[in-house]
């Protein structure tokens, strides 16, 4: 790869954001110590306090020794680092982006705008840009979410963004297309025979999806109550895993060839209204509890909330979806903050074998599980049944758990952040790992329908308290399909 | 198990002999060492030699210390089982069968006959038992291979023994239907959506079952050239094994439903005559040559050898099965005598994927393989592909291999020897490990047709030299199809 990259700008509005602080720096000088940034590349940190370049390459190197992993910082791979940093003051709604420009001028960089601000700055941040004809091509411009809070608003900032961009220079984020196992899943899915033939509604019985947090909303109450966890994770994170798990092999591994089955998906759900939201949706607020050890408090205990808000901090959902591949194969998404633990994870549950000829031993087989465990630690596993070795009439049979990204030469390797893996594609130019419009659009469709269900029939959140996994009618949701959540 | 066992008799005729001595005495004492003999089960060896109980079981442990495998002889066990032990001095072809009835009278416990001798004298040992009425229920006889030299003689032997024994007294050992990897074998292939669903000709494109020793013929050369390789281990070891995987999923784990599939198997076997030996048989004979550093004579330069024998060593066969299941998928079945390296192994090559999305990085997907280790160490593998972790638009493909039968509880057991387990089913009065009588004339009746062939044909054993995979035309008779053995 490393001579492959290009020589680019990268250009970081709101520098000194919680983002571009805890994620983006730090991945950026990774793949600087990874040489996979060419020699002319450089970071150039744009926001609103005043601040001299060497001013700023102090600020990040703080910065990097608070928020890189484990590891200690290299001293070369920083110095190379801090010749790359520039840093530009500016007013994002003002028209003052020639500073910037001449940063710009005179270098045949590809400029590449990460605009890690909120999404309400981002017409003003491309219109500044374009004053300066910043946005011509081939420069690219990365987005972080909420890409808006409905549908509606969701089209508007596409709208105003695509004023000054073609979509093909916008580079929508969502992290979870970066994870190595998400990746994984794509070799799995398509390079083995023995899964892509096991695809589908003859073979799988459900798939379920999870993403449990531990942590409450961490100071952000306000935003977070505008938004709420189905806004929060549903509509961007577990869709976009439900749609590459769901969609059909693209017939090539591109950008087009991808986000066209994935949108395939999107638009293949069934949607969710007053008339079937109480059987497919739980919500959920937490109430005050433990989580590990520590006590906690209710959501509407915590700083800065306001008594009266009955916004969800979870949701189950029960997807389906009408095509011919997932007919009648269910996909249960669930989402939550104050969980018992810390884990993203997506369990395929094969179909059970249709007769048991180990009855004597085993009353019944367990089925094949798929397991992608994208968080904590990431890793696809597979269950399956093998024959406890020893002598006797009876097979004992035994659950076994295979590691199937297991390799003794992959332990060594660190695995890399979602971001490096999402800043290197973009670099390179790659949208196959980014979100298109479309995509955007239909999911927010889908979510909106729920939204509005859950108003038009009044359905407040259930309390569960916290340091549990959700409210009870979580559980009802799959027992009365005859399920249970994978724990 | 252990309070499941019958208390028995275990009758050894021939017990001086190789196979006593090497494989059933020391089964036997494992078998006591786990607690799986009852109290009241004796051991009586018989042979024409006269001894005294005591000088027998002296003899024994010199048997054991010579024959058990690694460990020590424990102290405590061989005393349990010495008193077991007990012997009787007979001229099998006689009629003073008068001193086995004696030993045998005055207790109930089941006598099992295990006829350890060469099958020429099978009739006349079940006459002697029936003249004493030591034949009738619930008395079974143990029968070892070879049963015939091809179907006419393998009826015969098979009436004799019957004239005495019903079909359910009868035990035909066939030792690789004891292995350990066999019955998980079975128990990946039912217990297991992922292979069950995955197990026919829409999902595999073809199977190999080698068998390769890098022994010679042992001083048994006069014995060895009555058969050749094709009759002793084809016939046999290699169509059982081809039976079992091939089979259809029996609707109870017990004799006669899993015999009845074997037997369809067999039935299903595509003839092979003078009209097509040509293309799906190879014969081989080795020269002299190297098995590892080691010098060894050609196989007309063994000691005993005759300088005209045109036995074959080692055989190469297109297998096809005209069924539903398995119509256009070839067994390709391998064995031989002075291979490179001991190893009896099943491959189960998966189709390959239709189409190839990691073209950029893999030119060509190699297919999943499911592979089952007979020998020499025990086990079951799956190949398939895998993403190796890192950055970077294209996606880099490993094959890696999982070892399905790996768990940590299993490791430390000791893996028992196929005897033991077939010893304790018979013990158990459990047939299903072992042939009926209908496999075994069904097995002759295909074999014959490859003999007869090769006799019309007067085709000769081509030349392998000693230390290589066979002839060359063993390996045309894949490459003709543009397949390879797995090596």
């Amino acid at each position: 790869m490393e001579n492959r990259q290009q020589s680019c700008d990268l250009i970081l509005f709101g520098v000194k954001g919680d983002l571009a602080r805890r994620k983006l720096l730090p991945a950026i000088y990774q793949l600087d110590k990874a040489g996979l940034l060419a020699a002319g590349t450089r970071v150039i940190g744009v926001a609103r306090e005043s601040a001299s370049d060497s001013e700023f390459c102090a600020s990040v190197e703080q910065t990097l020794k608070q928020f890189v992993a484990v590891e200690e910082i290299d001293k070369t791979t920083f110095e190379r680092f801090c010749k790359r940093l520039q840093y530009v003051s500016l007013d994002f709604s003002s028209d003052q982006y020639q500073a910037l420009a001449d940063k710009l001028s005179g270098f045949d960089n590809t400029p590449v705008y990460y605009l890690a601000t909120p999404p309400s700055l981002y017409a003003a941040i491309c219109k500044g840009l374009e004053q300066r004809a910043l946005n011509l091509e081939p420069a690219r411009v990365i987005l972080e979410k909420p890409i808006g809070h409905d549908l509606a608003s969701s089209k508007e900032i596409n709208q105003q963004v695509g004023q000054y961009f073609k979509e093909s220079q916008i580079y929508r984020i969502d992290h979870y297309l970066g994870k190595e196992t998400v990746l994984n899943l794509l070799a799995l899915r398509f390079a083995n025979s023995l899964f892509s033939s096991n695809w589908d509604h003859n073979a799988i019985d459900h798939i379920q999806i999870t993403a449990a947090e531990q942590v409450g909303v961490e100071g952000r109450w306000s935003y977070y109550d505008d938004a709420g966890q189905l806004r929060d994770m549903v509509q961007n994170h577990l869709l976009q895993v439900l749609a590459l798990i769901a969609m059909e092999p693209p017939s090539r591994l591109d950008a087009d060839s991808i986000r066209e089955e994935k949108l395939k998906v999107l638009k293949a759900l069934r949607p969710i209204d007053e008339s079937n939201s109480h059987i497919t949706t739980v919500r959920g607020q937490y109430s005050a509890g433990f989580v590990g050890s520590k006590q906690v408090p209710a959501y509407l205990g915590e700083e800065g909330a306001q008594a009266d808000s009955d916004t969800e901090t979870f949701v189950a959902l029960k997807a389906q979806l009408d095509n011919w591949r997932w007919s009648g194969v269910p996909f249960y998404l669930r989402t939550g903050k104050r969980m018992p633990e810390k884990r993203s994870e997506v369990v395929i549950t094969f179909k059970e074998q249709p007769h048991n000829i180990f009855h004597e031993t085993t009353s019944k087989l367990p089925a094949n599980k798929l397991i992608i465990r994208l968080q904590p630690d990431e890793g696809v596993e597979v269950q399956m049944l093998n024959k406890i070795p020893g002598l006797g009439k009876n097979m004992q049979l035994k659950a076994t758990t295979l590691d199937l990204s297991f390799d003794e030469t992959f332990e060594k390797k660190r695995i890399a952040d979602a971001y490096e893996r999402l800043l290197l594609e973009a670099i390179n130019g790659n949208q196959y790992l980014f979100v298109h419009r479309d995509e955007v659009e239909h999911a927010w469709r889908w979510v909106d329908g729920i939204l509005d269900a859950w108003q038009t029939t009044e359905e407040k959140p259930k309390s569960y308290q916290a340091g549990t996994w959700g409210p009870v009618a979580a559980i009802s949701l799959l027992a009365h399909d005859g399920r249970q959540w994978d724990e």
